[in-house]
């Protein structure tokens, strides 16, 4: 056995053990050190770079080390094998995805503000905010020789009383503390309590003292982020507000590579342990500490997901999501509980999902749809979420239909050398002097925070300043000289816009021509998606009337820029509106609302699924969105405007 | 820390440590070495001996030691504390309630007729054998990319079109192996369903070729003994048959030992793993070894036991059944599941209870009732329950009464110095001869087993000869002398039916005058109860037409032999019927029948209970009772006419 110490910038080290010839990101993935590997260790994508401290390790080259870099130590730990002691160094962008969990302080109002305009949008809309649960108190006589009646049936009967309802039903948690509760508060007690139309279940009994809260959890399971809301479920108020990285991001950046790594021995369970145990749990702990109340009066949750999350959230074989006919285990299910997946909330919790609509538009989507209120709308809106995967739904209060893209992480930061997601050390805005080629961005924390790496806001800014100010050619290659600019051995240009001394980290943050191209396929997908379904029915891309763009990629996205690199149609940007994470904001409002999650399920069944590659001229399409901004220069002639000048 | 070895006959020993004056009996207990403790370690039933070997321990003396046992090493362990590394002998009757668990073979027909009689004899009252389990067999279309249904959906819409119901829940368990099912057998599956008037349960999911038997659960509780049988749901044939030492022997004899145990800190806890971890679950898995299914196999379980058994079973605070005004947390609950209280069957397996009437009347006695038909008869029955505690109840198809009385755990061998639960080396039946007092007995186990000690039906046989043979007097006192009797330095008689060369263990196997009087107190209590509870509803005993006697007190009772130590009153011998363990022959039949189980419910409802502390000639009825046969010698001419003989 061979010693494998992981060294990070902060000096923290983890230490493990291994075998001649274990590979290197595999020993990071057991000792549970975050190293991103979109690629999922193909040596494709070049991100899983770690730089030899001291020992040795056997790696094949590639093409993503240079031999300068080679010689500074750098390798990629997807195909390093280890083959004596060996310390190596996880630069933190290596470990950027990884960021620490971060509980929002709720003292700003921003924060909040999002999800107290849906909840007065739908409101409007004549959806109810009202859900099942309540908190009544009951006061009892107290048994006596002459009134004998257990204490089950002592509380049904004064519930039964003040809600004039036929059927009490009081799980086993419930009974197991009830005969304590009563006696210590002689019989006056608090029960948390869900209503339905036939019958009453009591979630829990407290003395008639307490105080307490209905919490509630709203979950967005994204790829790459896993976002949480913890609400009052009386009043719809942000108790708490979390976000984390997906722990599953150590098996691969998209969900192919997580499917396929679930499938391995084990895996379906690791991969569930990676977004519960190590992702959502963790979170819960620390908002219940922020807001001040117990985890187990967390007494409903829902999570809104991609197909893929949803089930492997669930622990759900979700190889059939990735081959023909491409079938989920559910597209909604009443049936999941707490205790049923490990979620460290009240075991007899519900857990409701927002609900898929095929393999490849989930849970995510559908709850967008809900917050972007289009379905209330005449008018006809286009609603893109830019997650890992693309998916855009069109339509108004007649019609919709939706379709979904790869266009991969790039988004999110993934596929980029230099890409992370939008968290601290972010560079989340950008713009070029035109003359001298300089930056300005805008770094995401405190005032001071220096550049990690750029998020998928900031990529799109710096693409379309590297474009307009004739940086880069159409194809994205550097057609201008300067110090920022550089090129390596192989001939690749990239270009500089914190060099490692004005930078957070041991490495300059770039951008190459590598990562534009990327990029660039991944607009491309975008627009060419958006073209493809509009012809299916007919449409033009002059006829949408509103634009609304979700996604957790940046405080905001400059519709201009994203304009200008050819990812959104060239309309007046008056039509586009950011609607942030609106998947986190759907599942706040399925949570708090029983018509409005019955809605979601409504919208679900009735919109239409048109799967891309089965329209004949979509690679066409998808090759002329491959330039910025386009192939048919036509379309944006906005753009052009700017290029002349 | 001192070394504590316990030692026993078969040669194999349990070690571990302990502190200066740390009690022997605790140490056993942690230890989870089993040495009888009727009492609960008040020194009060002398049955905690163990013989020390080697070392020393720091011992109170009692009464319950002579000075030649003292001096042979005899030690009570509840009194005795460690001051040194010690060794002791545990001899096989200081553990004989925790006798090995048995599983039965069903060869025998003896085993199941039983069962088989007591479902004819419901049937013929127009109770329907029918539950609300089921296997169907459904053939779906598989998935293509013209029809994308989810699994969960495909599976609904099958089980929909096949029973015509409006609503299919497919829990998580079920959810979670869908996919793989249906993809290894081609969509074509068996289903264990639960059909109610408007929906369907789906418990589980096979490929159409598995063999798939709907496995059932009945258990009596005992406080002394755990009996079960799994059974084919599907038909109610008894598949296999086992029983066990309750676990919770160790912490008492009786229910209220128990309750005090448990309100120590972790005493829930420790009663419930001692009776759900040590003795149902082991029971589970042999049974389900022995008639080859698995144990998620298991669908339905039913509990029938006492109030506190059930209380403790679920790990529910049981402390105010003990204390005025005596309150249950619960007469009956349909919200137990498997994984609530950890019973190793199908975690989404319902557990019903036969349901309690009150602190000291419980589900044993409802099921008993069930089972003794009386209320299906216009003839007037009593029903007398043999366990730890004795329970009568009165009635006919018109009206049902019931009382119970702290009888003490003499009938189940507790309390008599060499008393023991009827299980291998019990002596079941015996006679005295009444010239050479030589007794002839027999052994409960394979022949040629060798006597260990007393269960109940051999103590009543043995009593009765005695009192008829002349031997003892009415008051249970040593009246002739002879070889098998003896004084003890304080006077005390006793009786050895079998010296230690004959005996299986290191020990006479003998009754004492101490041991008569206790089981004289405890018939007295069975005898005055009868009493009273007919004369409170002015009733006498001639007007008893049927006695139902129940109890795991040995393979039968000797009725007679019971009228004539004054247990029974004396009327006509055919008038008794022996009905075995109705306790669980009632569950069996509560959980293959529904309509069986709803019966109980109602027979529960409809019952009185008559709490005897309350009527003023009750001591004075107990305290005429506690002679052989009674005060009142008119009450029992048959028993005259034996004894002028």
């Amino acid at each position: 056995m061979f010693k494998v110490t992981f060294a990070f910038e902060d000096g923290s080290v983890v230490e493990t053990y291994a075998n001649l010839g274990d590979n290197l990101l595999e020993i990071a993935r057991e000792a549970n050190v975050a190293i991103d590997a979109p690629c999922s260790g193909n040596a494709s994508c070049g991100k899983c770079r770690v730089q030899l401290k001291s020992g040795e390790l056997n790696t094949k080259k590639t093409l993503h080390i240079s031999d300068e870099e080679f010689d500074q130590g750098w390798r990629l730990a997807c195909v390093s094998t280890v083959s004596a002691d060996v310390t190596v160094l996880v630069p933190d962008i290596a470990s950027a995805y990884k960021s620490r969990m971060k509980v929002a302080d709720l003292s700003s109002k921003e924060e909040i503000a999002i999800f107290e305009n849906a909840k007065s949008e739908i409101e409007l809309t004549g959806i109810q905010l009202s859900n099942s649960l309540d908190v009544v108190e009951v006061t009892m006589d107290p048994p006596t020789l002459d009134d004998t009646m257990p204490d089950n049936e002592r509380l049904s009967r004064a519930l039964r009383k003040f809600l004039n309802l036929k059927r009490v039903r009081i799980p086993y948690t419930v009974l197991r503390k009830l005969p304590d509760v009563l006696r210590n508060n002689n019989f006056s007690v608090k029960c948390v309590l869900r209503t339905t139309s036939d019958d009453m279940f009591v979630y829990d009994v407290f003395g008639i003292d307490e105080n307490i809260v209905i919490g509630g959890l709203a979950v967005d399971i994204g790829t790459t982020t896993v976002s949480a809301v913890l609400i009052n479920m009386e009043n719809g108020q942000i108790l708490a507000k979390g976000s984390a990285g997906n722990g599953q991001i150590r098996f691969g950046a998209d969900v192919i590579n997580r499917i396929i790594e679930s499938q391995k021995p084990g895996g379906r369970k690791k991969l569930q342990e990676a977004v519960i145990s190590e992702t959502i749990n963790p979170m819960i702990k620390e908002m219940c500490k922020s807001a001040n109340i117990p985890k187990s009066q967390i007494y409903r949750m829902c999570v809104a997901g991609n197909t893929t999350m949803n089930h492997l959230f669930a622990g759900i074989n979700a190889d059939p999501l990735r081959m023909e006919p491409y079938i989920p285990a559910f597209f909604k299910t009443n049936s999941l509980f707490a205790s049923d997946v490990g979620i460290d909330i009240n075991q007899d919790a519900h857990i409701i999902m927002a609900p898929n609509i095929g393999s490849y538009v989930g849970g995510d989507i559908t709850a967008g749809t809900l917050v972007s209120m289009m379905w209330n709308k005449p008018e006809f809106s286009l609603f893109i979420d830019l997650g890992t995967n693309g998916e855009l739904v069109f339509g108004n209060s007649d019609f919709m239909m939706s379709c979904a893209c790869s266009a991969g992480p790039a988004f999110e930061g993934g596929d980029i050398s230099c890409g992370m997601r939008a968290t601290d050390g972010a560079i989340e805005e950008c713009t070029i002097d035109k003359d001298t080629m300089e930056p300005v961005y805008k770094v995401i924390g405190e005032p001071g925070t220096k550049p990690i790496g750029l998020c998928g806001s900031g990529i799109i800014d710096l693409i379309s300043e590297l474009y307009i100010n004739g940086i880069i050619s159409p194809k994205g290659k550097f057609i201008r000289e300067g110090k920022r600019i550089r090129h390596d051995e192989y001939g690749m240009g990239s270009y500089v816009l914190a060099f490692e001394e004005e930078a957070g980290s041991v490495k300059d943050v770039e951008i190459t021509e590598v990562d534009i191209d990327n990029f660039i396929r991944a607009k491309g997908a975008i627009f060419s998606a958006i073209r493809t379904m509009l012809s299916s029915v007919d449409f033009d891309i002059s006829m949408i009337d509103n634009v609304y763009v979700a996604g957790g990629i940046g405080s905001g996205i400059n519709m201009k820029n994203a304009v200008n690199i050819g990812m959104f149609p060239d309309i007046s940007l008056e039509k586009f509106h950011y609607i942030g994470n609106s998947s986190l904001t759907g599942a706040y409002l399925m949570l708090l609302s029983t018509p409005a999650e019955k809605k979601t399920y409504d919208l679900a069944s009735n919109m239409t699924y048109l799967e891309l590659s089965t329209v004949p001229n979509y690679m066409d399409e998808f090759v002329g969105a491959c330039f910025i901004p386009h192939t048919d220069l036509g379309m944006f002639p906005s753009v052009m405007e700017q290029v002349k000048n």
